[in-house]
C-alpha cells in the first residue's frame, strides 16, 4: 500500500494525550475488555454525520454500545442474495453473535443524505439517479418513506418528516430479518427509534402507541 | 411501526444529563453546526466494536470527523452495479460532497469479524460459508488478506496479521474508486492506515516506506 | 523597505523541515483550508508572552481557533470613535464575520504586562504614566481590576489576583460590545475565562456560580 | 462576570492530555521559564487567521517567540497620543523591555482582512466605511498599500499584491517608532517581512535589494 501517509501530527499528539490520561485511568477495564471480549447491551445504528456522536449523547463507556454508522442511518430490507451487505452483516452479528438486548436507530436533523433523497425523488438531482451513484442507490432504501411525505408542501417540514421516516423505514426493514423478528417476538430484543435535533439538542422517540415522534 | 418500544430509562437519564451539561456548554457551537452544515476534515472508517470509539482516542469534537463504522472496518472494491453499497456510498459522500482531506482506516485487536473470517477461510466455520450468512459474505472482502497470512503458524500472530490486513485491504480497495484515486493523485486527499490494540492502548500506523505497521 | 533583512538561517531551516514533514502530511487539508476559507469554532484572546502558546495546550489543528494575542490578553471597552482599535476589530471580525461559537480569554501567571500595571498603579513606575507610554496606556484598561485587588497585602497574591482580573475585566468589556451581548443573549455565543500557571501547567476557569477561578 | 460559561469538555480533555504528556516531559523547562522570566529572541507579528500558526511553521518551543496577532498583521504608524494602541504597546514591550533581536512580520494568502480592505477601497463595501466599523477603521492602516496596487487589473493578482503590502506597510510603520529606528540603526534589532501561502505551504521573504518577495 504505497499510498498510505503518516497520520497528521495533531492526531498523534491527541492520541498520546488520550493514552496518558483516559487510557491510563481505565487501564484495568481496557485490559479486561481485551481478554473477556465485548458484551454490549445495545446496538446503535446512526448516521456518519460529524455532528452526531451518540457516544457523547449517551455518555458511552467502552464496551457498552455496538455502533454501526452509515449514511442516513438506514437498514435495507432482508435480502440474503449472497451479495456484500455491510449493514445486514452488522445487524446479524449484533443480534445473533452478541445477542444485544436493544437495537436503537438514531436519525437526526439537517441530514445531507436525506436532503439528497428528497432532491432525487422530487426530480431535482438527476446525477443521484445514475446507476453509478452509490449515494443515490443507497438512498433508494428511503423511497417508501418519501411516498409518505410527498404531499407535504412546506419544504422544511417535509425534510424533517423524511428524516423521521429514515428511522421508521429502518425499523420496518429490521423486522423483515427473520432473526430480528423472532428475537423481538420472544422478548429477547427490543427495537427503538430516535430522532435528534442538532441545533436544539432535543431528542424525540417514536411512540408505537401514538404513531409519531414524542420529545423525551 | 408497532414494535418500537420506549428507550430504556438509564439512557433517557443520560440524555438529560448530556443536555444539561455538554450540550448547554456548547450550545452556540451546536447551533452553528446546524445552520452552517458540517465541514469535517477527515473521514474515519472503523469497526462497530463497542470497545473502540475513535471519538475518545482522538478527543473529537462535534463536526471534526465523518465516521463510518462497519464490521471489521472494511471497504469493498469499487463496483458501480446499482446495488445498495452502504460503505461505498459513505466514501463517495465524504470525498465528493464533503471533500474531506483525509480518509483514515482504523483496525483493532480482538476483532470478532476478523476471527470469523479466519475460522471461515480455514474451514472451521461452515455456517459462515452459507450464501445467507451476511457476516460471511461481508468478510469475503478480507479473503485476499487471508491469502497473505495463511502460512503463519502461530494462531495469535496470524489473527493479528489478519487484523492488520483488514486495514491494508481496505486501503487497497479505496484506491479502486476512481474519485479516490484521482483525489489522492492530485494531492487533495491522503489516506492513512491505523491499528489499535485494545488492551495496551497502543496505536500503530502503516508505513508505506517500511511496508509494515509501526508504533506511534 | 530598505531596512528589511534576510530571515535568520535557523528559521529558514526550520521552515524547510516543517514544509517537508507537517505540511506534506497535511497537504490536502491545507489546500482545502485555502480554497474553502476558515470556519473556526472559537476565538481565543491570549497574551503575546512567549511561554504561553494556546495551540500547544489545546492541541490545535490548523483551522480550529482564531487567535488574537496582545499584551495581557486585554479587551478594551466598546468605543466606536473611528480610531484604530485592533482588538475590537478582531472581536468584531470573529463574532460578526466568522460567527465563532466561543470567545475564550486566557490569562497566565508571571505576566510582565500585569506586573507593569501593578507597579504603575501603586506609584512605582512613573515612566508608565507618561502619555507617550504605549504599554502604560494599554494597561490603563486593567485599572478597574486594580481597584478590586489594591487592598491585598501579599505581593505575590496581589499579582496573581490582578492576573485573574485581566481575564475578568476583558470578559466584562467584551459584554459592552452590542453584537457580543446580543449573541450571548440569543445563545449563539458563549464566553469563557481561563488562567494558566506556567510553572505548574495548571489551568483554572472562571466560574460564574462561584465567582472565582476553579482548577480544571 | 455572570456570563462566563464552563469550557467545552473536549478542550478540558485536550488540556489534560497536554498536561500529562508535553507538559510533564518539559516540566523542568516550564518551571525555569516561570522563575527566570521570558527571554524571547524574536517578536512575530502575524494574523489572527486560524489557518496560520507560526508556532507550527517555525517549530516554536516555549519561550522563543513573543507573538502578537491581529487582523492582517498590521502595525499602525507611531502616534503617542495617549490612546490605547495595543499593537504599539506590544512593539514597545518587545523592543524596549524584552530587547528582542528580531521583529518578523508574517502576512499570508487568502486573508479575509485584506480582502475587506480591497472591497472597501474599491467602493464595494460601504458598511466597512462607517465610523463604527472596527474592521474598516483598522484596515485604514493598509490604505497606503492599496494606492500602490490599485492599477492591477487581475483580481487575484491584486489581492495577493495587497497581502504583501500589508507586510511592507507594517515594516514602514515600524520604522516610524523612534525606539525601533534607533535599535535598527545601532544594529541591536533587525526587521523582516514574510508572506505565507496557505495552500502550497510556501514562504516568501521581502528582499530589500530586489524590492520584492522572494521564495525561501
Amino acid at each position: 500500500m504505497e499510498h498510505a501517509r503518516p497520520l497528521p501530527s495533531y492526531l498523534v499528539q491527541r492520541f498520546h494525550g488520550w493514552k496518558a490520561t483516559a487510557y491510563t485511568e481505565n487501564q484495568a477495564w481496557y485490559r479486561r475488555l481485551a481478554t473477556d471480549g465485548q458484551h454490549p447491551r445495545a446496538m446503535i445504528i446512526s448516521c456518519c454525520d460529524s455532528r452526531v456522536h451518540v457516544t457523547s449523547i449517551f455518555g458511552a463507556d467502552q464496551g457498552e454500545f455496538f455502533i454501526h454508522r452509515n449514511i442516513a442511518n438506514l437498514v435495507p430490507a432482508y435480502c440474503p442474495d449472497g451479495a456484500q451487505h455491510g449493514t445486514s452483516a452488522a445487524v446479524e452479528y449484533a443480534v445473533m453473535a452478541l445477542k444485544v438486548a436493544h437495537v436503537i436507530v438514531l436519525g437526526h436533523s439537517n441530514c445531507g443524505g436525506v436532503q439528497g433523497c428528497l432532491d432525487m425523488c422530487s426530480g431535482h438531482a438527476p446525477d443521484l439517479e445514475a446507476e453509478s451513484s452509490f449515494v443515490g442507490r443507497w438512498m433508494d432504501i428511503l423511497r417508501p418513506g418519501y411516498e409518505r411525505v410527498r404531499e407535504i408542501k412546506d419544504e422544511a417540514e417535509q425534510r424533517r418528516a423524511l428524516e423521521k421516516e429514515s428511522v421508521v423505514v429502518s425499523l420496518e426493514n429490521l423486522m423483515t430479518f427473520p432473526f430480528v423478528a423472532e428475537a423481538v417476538k420472544d422478548g429477547s430484543l427490543t427495537i427503538h427509534g430516535l430522532w435528534h435535533e442538532i441545533g436544539s439538542g432535543d431528542l424525540e422517540q417514536f411512540s408505537a402507541a401514538q404513531k409519531e415522534f414524542i420529545p423525551l
